[in-house]
């Protein structure tokens, strides 16, 4: 009981990013021992996957050597720490009697069915912390939350016990013990797009920023892998595509890039919803199949497209469809996951009223061009689903074609905020992803040349704290909050490439992170809000740039060590 | 005559940047020979920073590895290469009868007195090429320009002579020989202003972009070292101001770093132009002098500066002054260049109102506290003087506090471009660095916490066409123009840090240095517009990339390939 006082009269958060749903912190420090290890306690050995998250996350317990950001920082804490425990161990159990699966196969599975819940504990009294969960998914989730609780005395550790026989070494500890964690995410869909063709980005990129996404438990890579501008990735069945389509050789994905990339991200339980955008977006197939693209690269471009170059497939030819259900096909047999997007958005319908092999094609099946595009995306879809998965659609798919899509399929929000009632009101599941809250490209200016004062269309910048202030569930009623799978945020990369995808992404796409695991209450109960997530958000920013990522500062480091000292007044 | 018609036909520019005053091209390829070097053609031994600088060209033209930006890349230019002369050297010769100096002694005398011309000759026949200048500065320049003529054929020219013999070898060609520059800036002052106090960077982010300032002839570093925030600044004299103001012992810079960065400038054709504002901007100094400090860290902060946390020297009071010139007097005495910017931006007098050192310092003086200001500023100015150099200030101490500034001040500009003509009107010299054309931080949405849909105070985003569109002359008569010295852009680093100070700043910050170098028309006599600067720009930004700058993408690779394609229509 006395214990329970305290917890109330200390903040409810550290630095936890998401926040918990449950949590309780004490006020006492505990300091990793110098013995200290993390134990599998299953009888079944760990899977691969997960003995090398255990590996990753020793590591960086000792390498992030991220001192808390207060005023004097490390300093700041040497005296609590003399009085501090030491926390022998950290076990990691599976409950309830699940066969033990991989974190890959965990995170891979429906969206349903995914189970990431877990439970943390750290005791303040030197026994042993414990992570307990259904999956090594959970488990995994637990492992980052643990990672992120600890700080470095930064090398000035020496007058205490152990550390003296080592000048220099650091001192890993937290001040908030004992802590107590009941977690499992608001939604199962929390992820982040990134475009792979407007510009290209090397396989070292997308490992970077899975990495990044799995720090703040992002468990979805929607892989933008294809557009107009470059066809990057290898299919195994039209390698052509990729030969021709892509920038150069060295600026494609190879099958086996593709397969590391999985991995990679399943190791991290991330899974990849990869997308072929079709029918619109895919003038780069003309580079080799240019008997299936209507108005390629015509002029004005305006005209036939929302960016250069234009160019659609024929969708109303018979043989286009088996054209993309062949391409489909071949890269849907390569892929763990369960949602495969087949993209819709932006579809030009002036391409197609000169188009000759297009009318053509309507005349002989006295289809109108609504009733083909039907046809062609529902037997786009009936492959998706032949590979045993779901289809997502950009929103245009439903809300502006109309078509009879299959109850299974999600709807992909990005045009407006406002949409997602409709998508609701039709009954589909969505996920959002809404350029007035989410998209990361927005405010850097007009790339088309020939405009000296243009502004981007979709300004203003969208700042973390706007995605921050995202409500899932705005405007719907109740009956309708279980289609909200989740959401993400956006990267087009119109004016990004390797050079700026860290600090354009990071740590604003944290915000969202937190929106679809956290919910709308933080652990206090009270309303999410960015002023209390700021501190917080700092202390991500900084331990990602610990990590290698080139998160940017939100503020000047004055303030970063002050919480509430730089807010607006 | 033949020769003088081809001219006509092709594009006057290929990709230098700044476009040079006076070019003219050919349309001959020429290869570097495999003993291509580079001689020093005058009888006095280059100085040290010039044999380095022939060096570091040598090895960019063998390491930029950059294919020209058509489609096809190299492969677009392979057969031209087959008739090419191959040149087997460039000749750097120093015209006149003066003393030879280093670059670094060129970069940093008086501003009126820079040299940086040069002519440039790259013959179409096989035989040598040619700087010629008056200055080993002026020579500088020109093999800046001459690197920018070559690509790359990225290893398929082992059918050519001579690179047969090394299979995978690369062939190193310019396109439009031959090549005839005459050469000059159109103002003195081209700068970049760097803010390392909000937030602090490492000596090799001053020196990267150091690097890419040099790449486009920027000879000025505004380095404003200290403010509110931290005071980096290791002073001899002084050494209590970074020990208790740095944000801690490791981001400071030391006296060595800071000739380390003044040397690593100079021999790049970069003045250092430091800048320790007061007496505003200084909260950081009261972390060491207290007693010298007003209205430190009061609250709400927003009734004492113009953001967090407040605290101004007390100015009027006698010992500050002495103070300011001490700690003036000891970092200028390290200072080879002459100007120094003593700051005076955002002066707040509410911050005085109730300060009793201060208004026991005016009773005392029988001083206002505007006559107090001025007393403190023209002594600070003596100090500069006194050290040989000239004195810089920000706008409102000339606008606003209306202080009698010697004749000599050079005014900064900051507030709006409106002001221009204001500063112009009292007859003084000015650098351009208006927050509507040039400040490099605005759009990226609020940065103090608490306020969920807030935008940056100077939406939106400096687009490099906004930049680029700037007037250096605009609202003044003509018998001002000869006040205007340049220009810069600026990075305030509220939200910037080493993480993106490479996105952030290129290519944007090279549209300025064309701006002041070029001036108001290209060589081709027609005025500069971004329509036709947009492909020189594409190929600065995959130059500094192969230079390792994260220089950021303009456009889809796509457009960057097809000049003129993704022009808004």
């Amino acid at each position: 009981m006395y214990l329970f006082v305290l917890l109330l009269l200390v903040p409810t958060t550290l630095a936890l990013w998401p926040n918990p749903r449950n949590v309780t912190f004490g006020t006492s420090s505990v300091i990793l021992s110098p013995t200290f290890w993390i134990h599998w306690a299953s009888t079944t050995p760990a899977p691969p996957d997960m003995t090398a998250a255990i590996s990753r996350t020793m590591a960086q317990l000792y390498t992030d050597n991220l001192q808390r950001l207060v005023v004097g920082r490390a300093n700041a804490d040497l005296q609590a720490l003399a009085y501090a425990a030491e926390l022998p161990m950290l076990h990691l159990e599976i409950i309830g009697n699940s066969e033990i699966k991989s974190i890959m196969a965990e995170a891979t599975c429906e969206l349903e069915y995914r189970d990431e819940s877990y439970t943390l504990s750290v005791p303040a009294d030197g026994t042993a912390a414990m992570i307990q969960a259904n999956t090594t998914l959970g488990l995994f989730r637990g492992l980052t939350t643990f990672s992120q609780l600890w700080y470095s005395t930064g090398g000035v550790a020496s007058t205490f016990p152990y550390y003296s026989f080592f000048p220099g070494a650091s001192m890993i500890y937290t001040i908030q013990a004992p802590v107590s964690v009941m977690d499992t995410p608001a939604y199962p869909y929390r992820g982040l797009l990134l475009d792979t063709s407007r510009n290209f980005f090397p396989v070292a990129d997308i490992y970077r920023t899975l990495d990044a996404m799995s720090d703040v438990k992002i468990n979805m890579f929607h892989w933008h892998i294809t557009d107009s501008q470059s066809f990057p990735l290898t299919v195994a069945a039209l390698p052509e595509l990729s030969q021709y389509g892509a920038y150069s050789a060295a600026q494609t994905y190879s099958l086996q890039d593709v397969q590391d990339i999985i991995n990679y991200a399943g190791g991290r339980g991330v899974d990849v919803m990869m997308e072929i955008d079709t029918p619109g977006h895919t003038a780069s197939i003309y580079e080799s199949h240019p008997e299936y693209v209507a108005c390629w690269n015509f002029e004005p471009w305006s005209t036939y497209a929302n960016e250069p170059p234009s160019g659609q497939l024929r969708f109303a030819v018979p043989e286009v469809l088996n054209f993309t259900q062949q391409m489909f096909a071949s890269v849907l047999s390569t892929l763990p996951g369960t949602l495969f997007s087949t993209g819709g958005d932006e579809l030009n319908i002036n391409c197609y009223v000169n188009d000759t092999l297009t009318q053509e094609a309507l005349s002989a099946s006295g289809q109108n061009l609504s009733e083909a595009l039907s046809t062609y995306v529902l037997g786009t879809h009936d492959t998706v689903r032949a590979s045993g998965k779901t289809p997502a659609v950009w929103e245009e798919m439903l809300l502006v074609q109309n078509i009879s899509l299959g109850s299974d399929t999600i709807i992909l929000v990005w045009i407006s905020s406002d949409d997602a009632l409709a998508v609701a009101d039709k009954g589909y599941k969505m996920v959002h992803g809404p350029s007035d809250y989410f998209y990361l490209d927005c405010g850097a200016g007009e790339w088309l040349g020939n405009d000296t004062d243009g502004n981007s269309w979709c300004d203003p910048f969208k700042t973390w704290q706007k995605a921050y202030s995202f409500d899932p569930l705005q405007n719907l009623t109740e009956s309708q909050y279980n289609l909200v799978m989740g959401g993400q945020q956006l990267l087009w990369t119109e004016q990004s490439g390797s050079e700026n995808v860290d600090p354009i992404v990071w740590p604003r796409a944290a915000a969202s992170a937190e929106v679809f695991w956290t919910g709308a209450n933080g652990p206090d109960g009270l309303p999410r809000n960015s002023s209390e997530a700021l501190a917080r958000l700092h202390d991500v920013r900084y331990r990602m740039v610990a990590r290698g990522i080139n998160a940017i500062n939100l503020q000047p480091e004055w303030c970063a060590l002050r919480p509430g000292e730089c807010n607006l007044v």
